[in-house]
């Protein structure tokens, strides 16, 4: 009997979701009784509009067609006009409509860099473009930021020294998972000076846009000279708690770019088109959904920091973005913390899931000590699941200092 | 100002589809009020069983939220159900859904090989294998099979004449797009023989499986020997009519591969959980569905190929499955007939739409006297659409020699 055949390079070094590994354990707590509180991912309690499902339901053709390959007309208007409402005029053209935002990252991904290319990343960042990058063959090249000034990007000259004669364009992540850290003019500038002096793209993932609390950020597309090298990669899973939809897109002004996208679109055929008929029924909620939903997510962040400020040790800065807290926790090991709050710790039957710093990193060693919280949860529950975090602290420290 | 940045290799390298690219030609028929019979394109007519959208009816959750990588459970279970149905016991874990058959097929390709790696394909093929390997990286070697027998596979030996050290498997599709050839018993084992002195992945597409009009043919998961080397890419487009929804699964008993499948899941969060929970009420539909389905095929088939069947200088075989004619035409270039019919031809304002040969073959010069057709109209319909492709390339020909 002959052994199964070798699996490619790329499936063996392919990262398990690391913010999912957990998982085994909290489903043993929860089997113990324990209730767990889900910091842990950014999976909104908010409700999906009804819009969405009230236009599902009224779908009458018989038969669930493919869709065009760029979209379905509706939808693809209909996020025409969302940008409109944005003041981002866009061409029809400007729009593929995609299987959520991951596979706008891995289109994008794949349309700029060949096998052994490098993409500029800043550490820490969200866990899968690790994975797609992975699935490109491309090299993700991390750059350091740095909780103690709120991991704002570093300058010009520091970013400059990574590019090689590989290196074809730089990802940011603005409103940003998972530090929740806003980009300002400045360093939107940075971002623009960098893309034109070397000539690369800039993959702007703006998922989170919606979600910014004080002040105000610019999207890629409206950053004068980056017509021909900005790319967003768009999702309405956080914009509309719609992530089960997996309905996202890309964007670009780049025709010969946007041409890359339909053909590699034409591949799959098409996105869902149920999904995509559900999601075009959401562009005029607009603000009337927004408003009330970014007030409540300011209330839990406030909730979720205040709490935070309360724990000995424990190093964050207050993110005006998305809603994630990216924060340093006073412990040597936040993996085992982690595995250890859900399988030693609970308090009242109640303990609190993580998703373990490493995750965000490329660089090994880097996030030993740090975690993100995910404020998804509503303000008197973020406050009791960082209460638990704190006691557990104590707990696990005093605990290891007894040894 | 400085130039857009450039994109990649693949990216240039990228083909439109050669399904979709007559589609402008179309719709200015169309607009000139020209009825375009559509036999070029695999999309049925048959309606998508109600129960799909029944279930995603009665769905009452507030969020569409992110399901498992792997699979809503319900979902998971009916396909397990539905295999065992065909007497193929699977575990629950020898299942990943994907997003389409697409999906699986990207995946697989993927996790078998390295870009630079080969894969064998018999020519003609499904056309999107050409985008998935280019997206991968992956070389298709294109190993030819003829019209005058039936597009059968060639010997063994013929194969092993295309292995080189970085070929990594097969893809086979059975029943087959675009030729409509089913697989016999004796070409399976040659498959099986092949994978198990070369030690290589057999990559089986078995999105027709339900198509089989005469005689019958195995899956790769009852091919003894074939547990740790047979992976499966479904799709429930065909089966169920359900081409918009994207549902589809990679298969296999080889539990390093599925978790390779599990953590290139992860990498993209789950698969639309709507459209899973439609999905997963087919299941219960069974033979009722099917029986008649594939008798009305059965009869679109014969009407089909009756009409090719008079068409003097017309070269086709009778297949025995899938929805698809692949012919060899009496004119000298396919695409510009093709495009002709569109633009010139039409009876009575009707006129018919047809795939060129030439998109489903890597190599160049092949296939530019053949055409796919798809026979996914009512009897009738196919008997009129052929009946105009005759009279096409009689008035074409004529005006060939008249030069």
């Amino acid at each position: 009997m002959i052994s199964a055949p070798q699996l490619s390079h790329r499936a063996s070094i392919m990262p398990a979701s690391p913010i999912r590994k957990l998982v085994p354990l909290g489903d043993a707590a929860k089997a113990r009784g324990t209730h767990v509180y889900h910091l842990n991912i950014g999976q909104p309690d908010i409700e999906t509009p009804p819009e969405f499902l009230d236009a599902v339901r009224t779908y009458r053709e018989k038969v669930i067609a493919y869709g065009n390959s760029q979209g379905i007309r509706v939808f693809v208007e209909s996020l025409q006009q969302y940008y409109d409402s944005l003041d981002i005029p866009l061409n029809y053209d400007d729009i593929v409509i995609t299987t959520g935002g991951s596979e706008a990252i891995l289109f994008s991904m794949m349309a700029v860099a060949e096998p052994g290319d490098e993409l500029l990343v800043f550490e820490p960042f969200y866990t899968n473009y690790n994975g797609f990058a992975i699935m490109a063959g491309v090299r993700l090249v991390p750059i350091a930021t740095q909780a103690e000034d709120g991991f704002h990007l570093p300058s010009m000259e520091e970013i400059e020294e990574y590019i090689t004669p590989r290196t074809r364009g730089v990802i940011i992540c603005n409103p940003n998972n998972p530090t929740g850290t806003v980009l300002r003019e400045d360093e939107l500038q940075v971002v623009r000076d960098l893309a034109l002096k070397h000539n690369l793209y800039v993959l702007s993932d703006e998922v989170y846009r919606e979600f910014v609390y004080e002040g105000k950020t610019r999207s890629v597309l409206e950053i004068e000279g980056l017509e021909e090298h900005g790319v967003v990669m768009d999702s309405l899973s956080k914009r509309y708690s719609l992530c089960g939809g997996r309905m996202g897109a890309v964007i670009s002004r780049n025709r010969r770019f946007m041409d890359v996208m339909l053909r590699f679109g034409q591949a799959r055929l098409c996105a869902a088109t149920l999904e995509q008929v559900g999601a075009a029924a959401l562009v005029a909620e607009g603000a009337k959904y927004f408003d009330p939903m970014i007030a409540e997510y300011r209330m839990r962040r406030d909730a979720t920091f205040e709490e935070l400020q309360k724990i000995p040790g424990m190093l964050c800065r207050k993110p005006n973005g998305a809603f994630y807290i990216m924060a340093q926790f006073p412990v040597d090991d936040i993996e085992d913390f982690s595995a250890w709050m859900l399988s030693d710790f609970s308090e009242n039957d109640e303990t609190t899931m993580l998703a373990p710093g490493p995750g965000f990193y490329a660089t090994r060693g880097r996030g030993n000590n740090e975690a993100r919280l995910a404020y998804v949860l509503n303000a008197p529950e973020c406050r009791r699941a960082v209460e638990l975090v704190a006691h557990g602290i104590e707990q696990y420290n005093s605990m290891k200092r007894k040894g």
